[in-house]
């Protein structure tokens, strides 16, 4: 039997990780944007990655990515050190602080799309280079869901490359911090509706603690987030939000609005199973099962119902 | 006929506010913990208001309570000027920045509850400072709903009368910062749990743009914010939440889950309205057809459905 084709395939970074939180510190473990949504996305549907790896990464981890069924084929193997990012987390844990950014291969990163893989229906473009995001867009053929996501460093440095992603992609995901910051206003909901007006279907704006925003031109969803008590490391919560969107949404072939609001919170419920150890542990001991559960906790404190006819005659 | 038997009382401060924000600059505009929470308070149930007015208040604000049929009568004039508070918020508006503080005829307010509103059945302490919210507590008789508001001034400088508030009330409410601040974490639900463990039912958490987040021991409720693009004045936003949420249960005398999380997504919309015009300049124009109505399109962004049998076949 051939191998079942991949319906969802992943662009982004391999990075050796090295971080601190107040729960711990680890040294060259396992991460980037590319690896965090692939595994995510692996969860629900047959996963391709695109990322460069270094001479050094070690067979482990590939060997780990490959027992989750995700394709490397077409992972690139440049000569040199495989990417590393080094930084910590204070108390709060909303904030990143970065101590160190060791490019190394990916500076050299030129992401091609192998003939079989170019017309993938579902495509998630991790966070990396906006012109990276843009060459590997052009190779694509037939897509049915183009999500991408970003980060303040390419807004700050590529804006006009992220127009252009943006007039290209179906949604974008970014953080709060990220839309403010693009669309130059601190307010979320009219950040939004200025991105859309830039090209896109819909934006999904991930808030952390706070939940999720997604906006399309005709509907807001606000997806509450898992009241999470054990936070260990927020690393790849954004990335494993987004593998998660899009793997549900490939899985279920259905991009209704209904199905697109359980798919942010999918995507939300994943990232609340990451922050709950570091690297990839988390998820590679978590079962769908876990995942279907906590999305109907979450469900339970989403809701509310209609003021009742007794009530409005109250209030009338 | 006599006057229809107030069903709400609103303890708080009455001030004179001067604040500037990025869309203009007011001065001596009316203001106030007590008179926020009252005015939405009264927009559903009859409202007695007690707070410290100065010699210098002026007659027109005493009429506008009046005219919104606002129970005047146990207010505490005192000779002197009224509290004045000044501050302004910048572009990002999360955060006011106090400029002057005045207490004046705060600094004597000795709240004393009339025999005939000792019985009101649903209490609302707005922020004041906890021994004053105790010594009218101490006056309470047959409360069927005591609610207290509390800021992080309090926090800091009544640590030990916040907590025996807190042992005293059914809910609190407080925004993020707050409960982070008073519980020594920045994990807003173990924050919850551990204030619930202090001896109140609930705590409901105003988060501003990020909604709120109401915790009882065996529920959690999040509720989304209203996409609010026209912001001009914060003020007021967690006091006339609070009213709002205190009038609801009070009209319509239904204390279970399913109308609590109604009242805290109606004390959302509430401050949503609020903080589209300086002082109650929004709440003076505003219909309860229009709070009915923004509720709808708030239940509109919440709600999610199950994963249908079919997915979950595929999930399984």
């Amino acid at each position: 039997m051939g191998r079942l084709m991949s319906t969802v395939l992943v662009v982004g970074t391999i990075a050796l990780d090295s971080i601190k939180t107040p729960f711990g510190e680890k040294r060259e473990i396992l991460g980037g944007s590319g690896v965090y949504a692939a595994v995510a996305a692996s969860f629900f549907a047959p996963t391709e990655l695109i990322g460069p790896v270094g001479s050094d990464f070690p067979a482990a981890h590939l060997a780990f990515l490959q027992a989750r069924r995700i394709g490397t084929s077409a992972l690139q193997k440049l000569d040199g050190p495989t990417f590393r990012w080094g930084g910590y987390y204070e108390y709060d844990m909303n904030q990143a602080h970065t101590l160190e950014t060791r490019l190394n291969v990916l500076s050299r990163f030129d992401p091609a799309v192998p003939e079989n893989l170019r017309t993938t229906p579902y495509v998630f473009l991790g966070n990396i280079d906006p012109a990276l995001q843009l060459k590997v867009i052009s190779q694509l053929k037939r897509t049915k869901l183009l999500i991408a996501d970003t980060m303040n460093f390419w807004i700050e440095s590529k804006r006009a490359q992220l127009h252009e992603v943006i007039k290209q992609v179906d949604f974008m995901v970014m953080n709060d911090g990220e839309i403010r910051q693009f669309m130059e206003t601190p307010n979320i909901p009219l950040a939004a509706r200025r991105l859309i007006e830039l090209g896109c279907r819909g934006v999904i704006v991930k808030k952390g603690e706070h939940g999720a925003i997604c906006f399309t031109a005709g509907s807001t969803f606000a997806a509450p987030s898992y009241p999470q008590e054990l936070l260990r490391d927020p690393t790849g919560a954004g990335d494993s939000f987004g593998g998660a969107l899009i793997g549900y949404l490939a899985k279920t072939a259905d991009l209704s609005d209904d199905n697109l609001r359980r798919a942010v919170v999918i995507g939300s419920v994943m990232a609340s199973f990451n922050i709950e150890d570091f690297s990839l542990e988390r998820l590679k001991r978590l079962k769908r099962k876990e995942l279907v559960e906590r999305f109907e906790t979450v469900r339970g404190l989403a809701g509310f119902k209609k003021i009742p006819p007794a009530h409005l005659t109250l209030l009338a």
